[in-house]
């Protein structure tokens, strides 16, 4: 199997306690919501907490119980048909349009189910030194895809509560305010000379298939920017009329900007007392000093356009980030709870590289294609990533909203040109 | 003011017993629910029972305490905004088809809402007697409102629990299994001379204002059948190739045969056991002897063209109920809580007319028109029925989720003709 | 059969001579347009004239030659699956919205189709004295049929010429310019007293199937207005805001202003010198005086709103019109070659009902549904009328496209409420 | 104007003849059609051939005559309308959509604009030495474009045709039969060495914009065949059950088989005696040692995916066609009107690079963006490639329907991956 690089199995006792971590932590961010705020699914992205907590399970109780615990009974027969995602070696499914439409199974079915799920796992990891190294690499791959569908919780939480005109909040805010808005450091161009790099991950340790084969690859000298584009600069290409100007646009981007009327970011409002901007604490005012998030790939390429710039190309965000990478670690993950990006403090240096990891994913201007010397894995598995790579654009980074150790320097994501309900921001490259 | 009839104030007492029954009735009807059922919306028909309860709820608010509760406080600025169903009078609203993207307000919430609004109505009604006329009107309209919701909740419901392969049932089956099925009565034509008749509503209470002008209306000799049709005899339309013979259809119907493949009336499951079909019960087999219900106007257009009969017209359905009601009434209501039309015994009287009210609304081949002297009334409740008065048909007679005071041989119905989410059914005249 | 009315076979010559008539009238419409005009299809509703030439021809082929030449060889075997309109009976057929896709046949082998089928029926109308009554009654079926469609050629012709922004003109204006806008008459109501009126066809000749079974009904005492409503007056009602009040309209039409934002009657257009509109002879000025049309059922209702009257039903016409008719008949037909309705003359007598014949196809509001008694005949012919008795609206009278040969009082005509492409306009009641 | 390469200004008499032979050729490929055949649009991708003619004639009108001939006048002042494609510099347009609704301007008044605008260019060509190279420039430009439109006329043309169940012919086969069905030769895999190569366009004559800059890329070692694809090896993919198994297709590439119920190459039809598909000359037989066409991005792949193989990248293409092409010349292209690819003789050198050129264009699995270094012009020849690169699959080498003297190895074509009436074919890589 190529899904995983080899593993060394850790002791159990370790394991079973990730286990247990990560099983935790998504029940965590689900805590704070409703029961009706785990139904619904107001656009065919988002989909219902419910069924997050449920599909997570239904990946462990498939892959693993269903392979490696001698005699398991599923819990519920019509679970499979209700919580694939998108194997067709594993059947029909409902819909992915109608996730949303089902009140049942309830959210404490579901508790029951991960509890059942989780009580088995438990059981089977117990004795899991006698369990072959298939079984290593796709527990490991059940946790890493669990973590995915963490910042997926966030983000379509987010989504979910933002369509209500009561704007509620998930969480109240923090008494600690946030500092004063002084920073961010200015913008640096940080250079990186061409030539023929390595790329894609090498080593030991977990990565998901996509990043494989590590391969080179040529660049022509280029630079970077030292940090993310903030509120404030990309609030200056609204008042410079970006939105209405068919210029700086691809031709599809502009046919969007016409069609859904876009004048702003996602979760963007207009009041007399200024920018607003729903977050996971209700309707805040937008942070100017803060990484603008919520872009699409054509607001992203578009603001490029118009700051006299471009968008990085994938081998460029990777070679950079190796480059830069140890001068500076300042990210904000999940593990922060604070659900948006943080700004830079003016005093963060500006000849290093701030913000690679977390904050916001960094759109390149790069197809999401197989690398040289991709391989699908047979089976179930092999549609994990493999059928997805045509008309997406890989995302580098992680944000604020993924777990700091689910996120790597040659982590691939990906989305269509059009998204932007994830924490989805820009770099600058030229 | 047009929209009721002159109504006798009733005394106090009386009609906040009557309030109270309405508005607590609506409430017995959600308590089986989980939160998770009363948020969603699989069809843009099926409004969620969230949006009921609290719809209903603001119709009070809107048209009585706004009106006549002076320095009334609306419960939250929003509502007005979240659950106004189609009154442009009154202003913006959510889409109709994103009643099921809004996870908030909760249901406490909207109970709430409820319990804000009964307070303040009671304090209202203690004084009613020095309030105008327009008053009890708009309070009856109220009422009879929240009633029709009744109706849509135990339909909407129904469609919104079966959308789960779970088949939950909304309540348990009552221990006292249905007689045998030993009905229904032989079918009978029961004759009425043509002539000029009088239709429409007359005399003191309550009616809505397409019930008016009464007036004259012609009908040739016509005969209607003594009872609805069963289950058992759709069936046999359907063993004989109903759905595969265009000729008996509609050129609309049979496009949506084709488009919807319908085989079947809405909720029958084929089994290797037999039909099956789902119900407030769950997954129940089908009562042969039981009216056919969830059919659309093309299913009953073709059934009765297959028959050798066809549909009553609106006329001729009210002329034949109003001349035949004296002598059967054994129709089911809501307040039976079976939730499903029941079967007549089979020594009902064939020589009399079953089941005109109650059991299952019957399609008649009328269109949804005013009635001649119809004036919609000034204001936002003119907006109430005359404006869907186009490409919708009649139904008559009440069904088994219909509360048992909210119908009258004179009332009017109506949907388009592909809907089957009501409990619709069939009978026959020629 | 019971399509049509009994009919004593006319002479040979005098058959032969009306069926050649017909069958020039269409191709005489034809004559101005090029190739490239009778290809097209810019809505569905609008069929390539091409397509209704070959159509009308298919007709004469499958029901007459096909049925009674012995050994008769198609034209072509794919004819019948390109030129079937709706038969189901016959089998499968090209998609009613993808006509204006097929370039071919070519116009020249439409013609030539034409001139085989013509030169075969002249054949078999040579010995029509051997043939059986069914034979003439499809005859003068299939010669009806035709003018039917002469009338959707004059109008289709019209669309698909005014989607240019050539605006082109079908023919040069005649030098006889019209007269001076001196008419009409004033408005007069003309009063129909109340009781039981017989409507259908009866008698000898042909007729529709959809006209029988002649019948009685009853209507109150009303009044109709004694000539169609006018430009100059539509032009108030859109001055007066007419189309920005949901008040005046119904549901579903107030839902069609705002998504097709309609501002005005099909082909209006404004300019700095004033209102005009597209027409068989290019751009015109609206003339004021002359009937308004091209507007749907919805502005039809809402324009009798706003007037505090309201549009007659289907019986009312008929009665009204079997009434008047023999005072005036001043129509304006396809004969006139004008293609546009014509101002009454100001010295037209106000207490006659002008205008009931020609013109205008006159909206009521009643379905289109069977008259009592009403059967669909066996087989194919069967699906001439009756399986579109659903979701439509009568329409009386006639229009300036209608042949007068073609017209009756007792003519049902049926349209959806949205439709605007054909000369439809507005008569009061009340 | 970074548009074009530098250029040296011909003398005025070889350009005066490269202009008459450019514009000849798009009329010549014309003239089989009728008039009706160059009206219709049955699919958005596919335009009027009308279109084209005016389309192509607008642009040396917009862009030379209306810059550099003093006081031109437009030829008519809705053209710019009518026949702008996607230039949002120059104002709006008819939407793309209904280019097939219009009628009008007929074919002849189009052939006169090309005449006039003809005349026009030839005056402006007589005193082109007065003229700035930016005017030479621009004329490349407006020849190679016009040369794009001839592909796409024969493109356009062919699905036009097909879509009547006619299956008419647009010439008649020519009386040379072809040879018998012996070639090609058998699959040889040609290696390419790893390393930095040096891609895009260099030196003096045209290129498109987007062919620059040049710039290194580098390659893994890799190997490409040396030849297309055959029918007949297509063939046993779909044998072997291809198109009815998920694991070989991309996602939307399996949602578009089912939906689309794709089971053959476009234009495929299965006949009792066997395959056939519609060529420019009607149905006819599959010939099994011809290249396959007409196959989408996703077909392209899942054959690969089945043959064990892949498709190759951008630069591996190019690099290998630098590579390899001094050693084979022998592909098919417009001039030849064959308007098919053409089968390789079984004697071809199966240790040479076959048919890089013409016959097919090659699907690589590249996305269509910019090249490192690619600048959009100002103005409205900015437009011209930049805004599309997105979302779209880069192809090479040209096909049978592609003028010899428009294509280069550097050339990079575009189309959404499921777009399948161009002459599309697959060569594979490993």
């Amino acid at each position: 199997m190529t899904l995983v690089s080899s593993l060394t199995a850790p002791t159990t006792d370790a394991l079973l306690a990730r286990y247990q971590a990560v099983r935790h932590q998504t029940e965590t961010l689900c805590r704070p919501l409703l029961p009706e705020d785990t139904v619904v699914q107001p656009v065919i992205d988002v989909s219902p907490p419910k069924w997050h907590l449920a599909h997570t399970t239904w990946f462990f109780e498939t892959f693993l119980l269903g392979q490696y615990q001698p005699g398991y009974q599923v819990f519920h027969p019509e679970y499979a048909f209700l919580f694939n995602s998108y194997y067709n070696s594993l059947g029909s499914r409902v819909n992915r349009a109608d996730r949303g439409t089902l009140s049942r199974p309830a959210l404490a079915e579901v508790y029951a189910y991960r509890a059942h799920v989780d009580a088995r796992m438990q059981e089977l990891l117990s004795r899991a030194d006698t369990l072959p190294e298939a079984f290593w690499e796709v527990l490991e791959l059940g946790l890493q895809h669990e973590q995915q569908h963490q910042e997926l919780l966030v983000t379509d939480i987010k989504y979910i509560l933002s369509t209500s005109p009561l704007a509620p909040a998930y969480l109240p805010l923090s008494s600690d305010a946030p500092e004063a808005e002084t920073g961010p450091p200015p913008v640096a161009w940080l250079p990186v000379p061409g030539g023929v790099y390595r790329i894609g991950y090498e080593g030991p340790g977990f990565c998901f298939d996509n990043e494989h084969a590590p391969h080179e690859t040529y660049v022509a000298d280029f630079a970077l920017q030292n940090r993310l584009v903030t509120n404030g600069e990309y609030l200056e290409f609204m008042r410079a009329g970006g939105y209405a100007d068919f210029r700086y646009w691809l031709g599809e981007g502009w046919d969007l900007v016409q069609q859904q009327q876009w004048q702003a970011p996602l979760y963007w409002v207009e009041r007399p007392e200024g920018w607003f901007r729903f977050t996971h604490h209700g309707l805040r005012p937008v942070d100017m000093a803060a990484p603008v998030t919520h872009v699409s790939f054509y607001e992203a390429d578009a603001y490029a356009h118009w700051a006299g710039a471009r968008l990085p190309t994938e081998p460029e965000w990777e070679i950079a980030a190796r480059r830069f990478r140890p001068e500076a670690a300042d990210g904000t993950f999940l593990e922060s709870r604070s659900f948006d990006p943080q700004p830079l403090p003016a005093t963060a240096a500006a000849d290093q590289c701030h913000q690679l990891l977390g904050d916001a994913w960094e759109w390149t201007y790069s197809a999401y294609h197989p690398y040289p010397g991709y391989v699908r894995a047979a089976g179930a598995l092999g549609e994990y990533n493999g059928k997805f790579m045509l008309n997406q654009l890989v995302l580098r980074g992680g944000s604020c909203a993924t777990p700091e150790s689910h996120i790597r320097l040659t982590y691939r994501n990906f989305f269509h040109a059009d998204k932007r309900w994830q924490f989805t921001g820009i770099r600058l490259a030229r």
